[in-house]
């Protein structure tokens, strides 16, 4: 039995978050009780303390309370113990002391004493503090009080989840070529560089289905253009690869540049698609380009405008995009560089003190998404000007909901690729994200896993982080340990920032492994399919805690370095170097199942309990559960070769039961057709 | 048997790193082959790849081998897959992708297909990839080829170890009241400011020995200076201290403040004791207290001068000190500010792209320590002028030699405490270390762990990290985790930045959960007092991975997040948020010891094997080895209180055995008295 009520507090403005509107309750919010008061506010540097009324949401927690949820962030799967910040937040270095990531996802379950769902629909910035400044206390501040709380209640988290799941509409389904092991570099500056990336690819044997291109394909970072000497013909080029089973995937950027003849600065302009400053002007950001303007993505006319760009890469062959930037990230905005350095100029040089020095790197730094740009221009939202800050958290779903309402419309009956850095919920049925731009640290493999089902709870199935780490310089190791998680996330992309060690498969001494690692994604291929779109079209998480699964085990709820993938698996990755191995829990009797390559499989069955598995770096080791079944093929060169026919299963413990198995043709957009679902069953 | 070599490489010069200076060998350098190699260089930025000539030193390594040591490093105790750079520097990020801390220890043992230790005895710059660039190969490259080159065998890693550390001399031995738990925070203003903290851990019954005193203390950050208006009696404030027994323990920077009449600073110039550039004019750097000039501590008259200039705060009643910013840190250079500067006025402001805003933005932050700084100015070394560069991870050894050296003269009878926060080997002999501006990070907690053993076989022995993390926000359960370890750690310090979190325990919730963790360090000081002082006086290790105790288990040698602390004890603390316990490997039957306080302890006793063992935030959990015996006491206030006599034991299967027990008076130096050792049985 699940139940979902809404209180709406102040003046709530439509973030497009949920798509069935549920009438307003009257009455007290459940579990969360408003208060005011008083805190003393102390600094280091200031002598005098003073005290201020602080306005907020609390929720008393009990010892054994767990919390789940808050999509993309740092710290657990458990999110308890830290305040998180929703405010989409382009920031490179995801310690774990940071408080915001690239998304603003504020949906969290508690789960112990008493269990129940929240959801704050509010786009602005957003204080959850999960237990930070009293270990017990949940507390919640937003910027203003105008916002709508949604309470869920059902018989256990799985049930609260689904039910909110079903509340915010169905998530985006990417085209099946997507679910194919992806290269991504920030560099790749030409097409002869991107075909001798394809060429070391296929010439190992290692299975790849698309090509990835940063902002260097661009003619002068410029959104929707092609630089025509580095890429000569490009729909020629785009076919080539084609041919070859590559996806070439361009990325966009948020910012549009500002450059006197360019088509969509020129339209933006006259139609006044941009968003302006007080004064009515077009705001004035840097970003790659250098100065550009921001599409006001929350208009509704301009936001129709920005997708409709889209259709020229359409048209020269492209089948998907990643959408960056849009937090939008701003380097610098023209009149807050000229503050500074004009600031800087009457500095006196020789007699800097050390704090004038600090304060001056400091302002430098400060340069880069600073509150007061984003507190200096507005949008005209349904005939309103709205302050860029009161809505930020929305920038990125708009602008990726400008390409998929658009790819709707220009190609109605085929999936397009689409996923996005900056997101809130609701974007989740327009496209996936990316985890941002991570480290090759191997925290952030472990990372990786635990915003999995977290990400999954807001809606967002389609999504992977950058397998090898993007900043920072990969090791072999890593690289491979990465993979062996890799093959279970939807998105499966090899990402690595300019400047960084290269990062491609086969640069590598253990081609040989590279190539079977990535051959198991391809074999399992019909189990990972199916499961994503069984999880879609069902509103279910893909990657679920154990904690939700085996909610009766104790141990099982704290356990944050294992997940349930879709119905069968288990999985359980090696994430700390030199390690041979590691600890897993099985909740229940599985399978292990160890395999080298598709053709290697071993497998053992283990009670109940804790074991050391050994995996070694060429090796993925999961486990199935009892009753389940794993569909599976041999491994491929790309995703169109893999057969439909002639799947076998991997089991455990499930003769005379049946599997679901999902096929299509993996483009087209008849998702409920009941042709698609097959049974599969163990003798 | 063990055995070393010492071969010459070019024109070496004394380091000061070993005490006996072995002959030299002829022939070739075992085990590390010379070679040359031509590598291609590529870029990202750069179309065209150029062939560079590699010079450098190798070993292949075998699948098996694991690679130990490297002092204060980041990543594991298996130094193996990653590049680190012995390059003494002030970075308070220690993430995982850092190629050097404030240390450079340039000693690591091989274990594997052969067995065997190399010290590089070198202070420049010195490149070890270990595993990075090639999984299967060792390469070492010093910036040129003047160096010595120790090449030592024996029966296994501690035998090694233990006579690499003959080799360099005993391990510095502090007052026995630095065992004690120590309150530290930049941000201290003033003698009120630390009644206060002494009067929250009193009050609350928590233990206390010292507070450190950081900048603040100074005038104007004058080293040796102490602020008259916020301390208006030092000597009787310490006094004061004392009687309450708490020792203050101030903070000295390596750099004097350029200011006339400034008595450090008129004797260092009129003696041209401080660095000097190439004009040979004092270098002028800039750190805390803004122009300084640096003591040449690796010039003997200069540094003996320096190191006499404790003297004014010994006899104000101090007994102790930590020597900071001594890599140098630089915050920047006179010269290069002014060239700075000239740069961005030079710089038009409104047409700057994005590429040169990164590149503004890179030289603000590169004021920082910035390499050419450090090839800028010269010491004078036996009379000859040596740059800085040359010798650069030498600086902090200097300056805490030179402290060492006064303290011997000043203080013939008197053991003062000493710690730095750079380090080369050869400076364990006259101080600790700390493990420098850690964070408020889960992972920092693993990270002191695994440091712990590669200081210990570089021979600091007198370390432990800042508990509670330096900078960013502490969170309860962090700092009661971070305690349980710090229980161990010879230095048990609480630190915390400007601008973070007050981080005293009195200030948290759990007051009583505080007072009794940091009680059980009281309990067990016995022990641990006997196990540092025998470690010291024996050339042994205090911390030791399974790896080296228990050779011949496979399983053993890949623990990293387990530490023998001396004979007795294994220690497997708790280093993840909202765990309630963890897995841990008993190499051998072992008993479990679970105390809430030195009053309430249960034991269990477990045979050998993988297990989860739950362990609260109130507790602490050790394991006792067969046949070894673990002295302790009750929870007392400070070390002065703790009694000698009426010591209880806990044992496991140690009946008719003993223990050779170390008590003196905590502060003299006939450390060898054989009064001092006492044995122990158990009936």
């Amino acid at each position: 039995m699940s139940k979902i009520r809404r209180y709406s507090i102040g003046t709530f403005m439509d973030t497009g978050a949920v798509i069935s509107k549920l009438p307003k309750e009257t009455g007290e919010i459940p579990y969360l009780k408003r208060i005011q008061r008083m805190e003393l506010k102390k600094s280091d540097k200031e002598p005098q303390e003073e005290m201020v009324q602080r306005d907020e949401m609390v929720y008393h927690l009990s010892f054994q309370d767990r919390i789940y949820g808050l999509g993309e962030n740092v710290r657990g799967i458990n999110k308890r113990g830290w305040l998180y910040e929703s405010n989409c937040t382009d920031d490179p270095n995801h310690t774990e002391s940071k408080h915001s990531l690239y998304g603003a996802h504020n949906f969290f379950v508690v789960d112990g004493r008493e269990t129940f769902g929240v959801f704050l629909d509010y786009p602005g910035k957003l204080i959850l503090d999960m237990g930070y400044g009293q270990m017990d206390e949940i507390r919640i501040v937003p910027q203003d009080w105008n916002l709508d709380v949604y309470i869920l209640e059902g018989g256990s988290i799985l049930e609260i989840v689904k039910s909110f799941r079903k509340l915010i509409g169905r998530s985006y389904i990417p085209p099946k070529w997507a679910f194919g092991y992806g290269q991504s570099r920030w560099g790749y500056q030409s097409a002869a560089e991107i075909r001798e990336v394809v060429k070391g690819y296929r010439e190992n044997g290692i299975p790849l289905d698309a090509v990835y291109l940063d902002i260097d394909y661009m003619e002068g970072f410029k959104d929707f253009t092609i630089d025509k000497e580095r890429f000569p013909d490009f729909p020629k080029f785009a076919e080539e690869m084609r041919k070859e089973h590559i996806h070439l995937v361009p990325i966009i950027d948020a910012g549009v540049k500002i450059e006197e003849g360019y088509e969509v600065y020129e339209e933006g302009k006259k139609n006044g698609y941009f968003c302006k400053d007080q004064e009515g002007k077009e705001f004035v950001g840097a970003v790659w380009p250098g100065k550009v303007h921001f599409p006001d993505v929350l208009n509704k006319e301009a936001r129709k405008w920005f997708g409709q760009k889209y259709q020229g890469l359409l048209e020269q062959g492209i089948e998907g995009f990643w959408n960056d930037m849009n937090e939008p990230a701003i380097f610098y905005s023209e009149k807050n560089l000229e503050q500074v350095l004009k600031k800087i100029k009457s500095m006196k040089s020789r007699n800097m003190d050390m704090w004038e020095v600090f304060a001056f790197r400091d302002i430098v730094n400060g340069l880069a998404n600073n509150p007061k740009d984003y507190s200096s221009f507005y949008h005209e939202i349904e005939g309103k000007k709205i302050c860029h800050d009161k809505v930020h958290n929305l920038y990125g779903f708009g602008m990726t909901r400008a390409a998929g309402e658009a790819f709707e419309e220009l190609e109605p009956e085929k999936r397009i690729l689409l996923f996005s850095r900056a997101s809130y919920i609701g974007m989740h049925r327009y496209g996936g994200v990316w985890m941002g731009d991570n480290q090759s640290w191997w925290s952030h493999l472990l990372l990786n896993l635990k915003m999995l089902p977290s990400l999954n709870m807001c809606g967002f199935l389609y999504t992977g982080a950058d397998l090898g780490g993007f900043g920072s310089d990969v090791t072999e190791d890593l690289l491979l340990r990465w993979l062996a998680l890799g093959i279970f996330t939807p998105l499966m992309r090899n990402h690595s920032a300019l400047g960084t060690r290269e990062q491609e498969c086969y640069r590598f001494t253990q081609t040989e492994v590279f190539r079977n690692l990535i051959g198991i994604r391809y074999g399992l291929m019909p189990y990972l399919y199916s499961e994503y779109m069984k999880a879609a079209l069902k509103d279910e998480m893909l990657f679920m805690p154990l904690a939700f699964v085996y909610p009766e085990d104790a141990h099982a709820r704290e356990v944050e370095d294992q997940l349930l993938v879709g119905e069968s698996i288990m999985i359980a990755p090696v994430y700390t170097q030199n390690a041979g191995g590691r600890y897993v829990y099985l909740p229940e009797p599985m399978k292990l199942v160890r395999l080298k390559d598709m053709e290697h499989i071993e497998t053992e069955v283990l009670e109940q309990g804790h074991y050391y598995i050994e995996i070694s770096l060429e090796e993925v080791v999961f486990f199935i559960r009892p009753g389940k079944i794993v569909p599976y093929t041999k491994a491929e060169q790309y995703v169109k070769e893999i057969p439909a026919e002639e799947l076998r299963l991997m089991h455990f413990e499930a003769e005379g039961l049946e599997y679901e198995l999902y096929q299509d043709d993996g483009f087209e957009k008849d998702y409920e057709n009941p042709e698609h679902f097959k049974r599969l069953g163990v003798k």
